[in-house]
């Protein structure tokens, strides 16, 4: 098996939500309906831009994030990219080829509050990468994330 | 006008190209044709992943970046997101509404070595977009730049 090529999201850690969805919005971008107070979603052609707090991303990306955002490989930038998988089975799967390759676990892959399957690695950089599961947005036929 | 609601590519500061693209080809991805020894790129569906060095980008980026990479706004983050348009006119009309809805300008718009020209802004939490028009990989009918 190989990994999907695949960049389905890019979340921007942000210091205030609401400020940087109008900023957004003041471009004349149109968030998701699916977006929430503490997060907003903007359909790209192809990909998903997201905006979230930046604690909030830390805190999502776990321990290795660090107390002070730093994350293995270097600071914690607050950014973060998503491959999105079309099941648990194969978020596993994509984890442990990424892990192979010599990425580094950052969190294993566990169910999650949104109702996903998630994990986090890091690239030989520490650039990081979420492998999720997202059964409320699944990705479509040409393995794209669609958000209504 | 409005912004056109795209994101053309991210690119990820890497310390070593060759080490960072062997690392994505060992997932199954492949790059792109045009990749050089400087830059990598891949194709993904609606995007494009491009790999570059972090002082390169930091140069690129500008003086904002710093000589530590600092830029405006937080530290550099080594991440950049890319937003190109169809001529170097949009380039200046795209700028200008990032800059009026309260974006740093970063770099104004100026031809560039590789033969497009480019801008660099910051959006209200430092993140950076570069907005620029690349005549040799033009975008397609959907906005989406095609590489080979």
């Amino acid at each position: 098996m190989t990994v999907p090529q695949r960049l389905t999201m890019v979340t921007l850690g942000v210091a205030d939500v609401v400020r940087s969805t109008r900023f957004y919005e003041s471009l004349g971008w149109r968030r998701t309906a699916g977006s929430e107070g503490e997060i907003s979603f903007f359909q790209m052609q192809g990909s998903v831009l997201a905006l979230f707090g930046r604690g909030a991303l830390a805190h999502d990306v776990g321990p290795a994030a660090g107390p002070g955002g730093e994350a293995h490989g270097g600071q914690f930038r607050g950014v973060t990219l998503a491959l999105n998988c079309d099941s648990r089975d194969e978020v596993d799967a994509v984890f442990a080829e990424w892990v192979e390759a010599g990425a580094t676990a950052v969190k294993q892959p566990e169910a999650v509050f949104w109702g996903g399957y998630s994990s986090y690695v890091a690239d030989p950089d520490g650039h990081l990468w979420e492998i999720a599961h997202n059964p409320m947005s699944p990705n479509d036929a040409d393995g794209i994330m669609q958000l209504d």
